[in-house]
């Protein structure tokens, strides 16, 4: 056996991601936005909305003339006329007149207020009652309440929601410079793996971890690169890592990472003449026999063959990695949930450990019941909601205890 | 003013989206399965793993042998030879023997454990000495044990997260029965509406709906169709909501729902001869201005055109249809998140309320600051990461009081 010789610890690891350089900016168009990561920070080319707008049906006013209007004593306007959708006014608004205004229409030069519908009563053809004051400003948006013009829009760094697209799109902003979304090699290893539409022979089993890795980085927004299945080779392994390297940003190398005599992740990655070897082994289970390195300005994963331990090291570990190098702000701590604990959970201490939970709602409170089982089975996977963490220096958590779960 | 004439609270608009018929099925290859919402129970085909493997390097070996075996007595054991990774051991395990074996590596016949590498020594080219006992079943996963055939694999309704794709895998099934993802036409009306890519003259805005509508139903994995924009017309609408009935599932109308003289949904929904209204008036708010109908197998719904009333009807009820149409089954209450009121918010009694909070994580605690602004500001989306909900039967909230935020 050879050694783990650079073991981190998880909170090393994320310091060592946290330096990655951000990948570059592109432009991509606003219909192709959403969940893309703002390169720059906006500033708003215009007010929005552009103009004083009503946002109810009713009439534009100044509000000074409908001060004291009550049931008994309305005040009475002269109308000037309606204020056709979408067109200006045609005139600035006189002491004692107003205009008819739907929601959504342009208030007049003059008018600071609408006055509902619902409390007016139209007297005579050019005249209407008003019965109850509206003040200055009721019923209306002003020119730039949502944004003014210069202001900042979004952050650079923001992953852009529906809601962010919308503000884009209010002030015309339809080519959005974006930061590149990371390109992901996926390489399965192990003399034992057949690809999925194999029938496999005994001793054989079907590549779970290329299925699973893509469709995780798929989540996280960048683009999946399958490049198959490879022996425990160390030629194989390394002309497909030489694929990977040139067409994409990071590699993510599933089985032959730990210090057995088939396992060549290791090798192959230091074989490379600028490699750096940031991490081999993660002291956390699942998942140890994890190397973290980097070539130039691509960043490899030699992942655990378990697919439980793979999976658990791609949502603490590679997840951010990928949201680092695609320039996403960090966010604050996930909003985790808190639930309590069905069961006694037992952990050795020196090591920091993760749990796989199920979740339940019992009379509005969430508990998490542990899924022991060994991180090989991906039916524990299936089962689980989330992931709970045991500090390394903790020797279990206790039926009861409120524990936070970060949810898959 | 026309009166709403069908108002409903949100809990009945939720009884009657419940019932909604499921779309249909369709087969997708498990390359395409993520996030889509499974069709069929799912019974397994086979035993996964289809036979014992190996969890650690070592060896493999009948447990009894090693019973009592200790550092300064170890069990001495005669080396059957080396199990090849992916292949079947040429002979079963005869007692007191032993094959070599790597992690992944296919168990012999007769032998029930695997000794760990670090725990074992090589005496001679024959002969190996364990100096730890081992249990029966330790370091091996059995033939089964991650999952049997005949086994419950995935439940109907279940949306296909990555490790559910993955069991798939691991079993063979590549073409996966789902339920067909429900299609949604999209249209804004407005006479004071112009097309993004259009420069608003004085009076008139740009479309905001139309793409916060399509990438809010992107998000919920269901397919959008932008139909565009019409005027305040009867016959515009009349002939768009032709074309989104023919191609589509949904129809989405934003603006044109409420009961001034140019809201036209409801009468051109009321023109076709199969139409039911559902709803009109939903006693929420923001967003009151809501109807919801069905033509035949159709849903339609009227939305409202402020951006932020749109907003939160679709995620409040839009969202929770397409999830019914799509096939998912209920999943228990979204896992919110509590937090703690920065401010006093005081809510009309007698109708339901729903307030957008900005969080931050204070000392560890979740604080939800409350946006108040008109819900024509998209900005104040912007800024918000949730909502809370105020029931019609309260008076407000106060500050320092724990409320649940449903997050965008």
């Amino acid at each position: 056996m050879k050694p783990f010789f650079k073991v981190k610890t998880s909170e090393e690891i994320k310091t060592i991601i946290r330096a990655f350089p951000i990948l570059g900016r592109e432009t991509v168009s606003i219909d192709d936005g959403l969940g893309r990561v703002l390169g720059e920070t906006i500033f708003s080319p215009e007010d929005l909305p552009p103009f004083p707008r009503a946002t109810m049906d009713g009439y534009a006013l100044r509000a000074q003339d409908t001060f004291g209007a009550s049931e008994s004593i309305p005040a009475l306007l002269n109308l000037s006329g309606e204020i056709a959708m979408g067109r200006p006014a045609l005139s600035p608004i006189r002491p004692g007149h107003c205009y008819r205004i739907a929601t959504g229409g342009m208030l007049p030069p003059g008018a600071d207020a609408v006055a509902m519908i619902e409390h007016s009563q139209v007297l005579d053809e050019g005249t209407i009652e008003i019965f109850k004051p509206v003040s200055p400003l009721e019923h209306m948006i002003q020119a730039g309440e949502d944004i003014r013009k210069g202001q900042t829009l979004l952050n650079k760094g923001v992953r852009l929601r529906p809601q962010d697209l919308g503000l884009l799109a209010g002030v015309g902003i339809r080519a959005i410079p974006v930061f590149r979304r990371p390109k992901v090699a996926i390489i399965s290893t192990g003399d034992e793996i057949v690809p999925i539409e194999e029938k496999p022979l005994p001793g054989l089993v079907r590549d779970i971890n290329s299925l699973t890795l893509k469709t995780l980085t798929t989540q996280c927004q960048a683009i999946p690169k399958g490049l198959g299945l490879v022996k425990d080779s160390f030629e194989e392994l390394k002309d497909l890592c030489r694929v990977g390297l040139e067409g994409c940003d990071v590699l993510l190398i599933s089985g032959g990472s730990s210090v057995g005599s088939r396992d060549h992740t290791l090798e192959v990655i230091t074989s490379f003449p600028e490699a750096e070897i940031l991490a081999h082994g993660i002291s956390i289970s699942p998942g140890k026999p994890t190397i973290l390195a980097r070539i130039g300005d691509r960043i490899l994963w030699g992942l655990p063959g378990h697919t439980v331990s793979a999976m658990v090291i791609f949502s603490l570990f590679v997840k951010p990695c990928l949201q680092v190098l695609e320039g996403e702000q960090a966010v604050p701590n996930l909003p985790g949930l808190t639930a309590r604990l069905t069961r006694n959970v037992a952990s050795a201490q020196g090591r920091e450990e993760y749990i796989r939970v199920a979740l339940q709602q019992v009379d509005g409170t969430w508990e998490a019941a542990p899924i022991l089982g060994k991180s090989g089975l991906i039916s524990t996977m299936v089962r689980a909601d989330g992931l709970i963490r045991i500090d390394q220096d903790c020797e279990g958590l206790e039926k009861g205890e409120w524990v936070e779960v970060l949810l898959f």
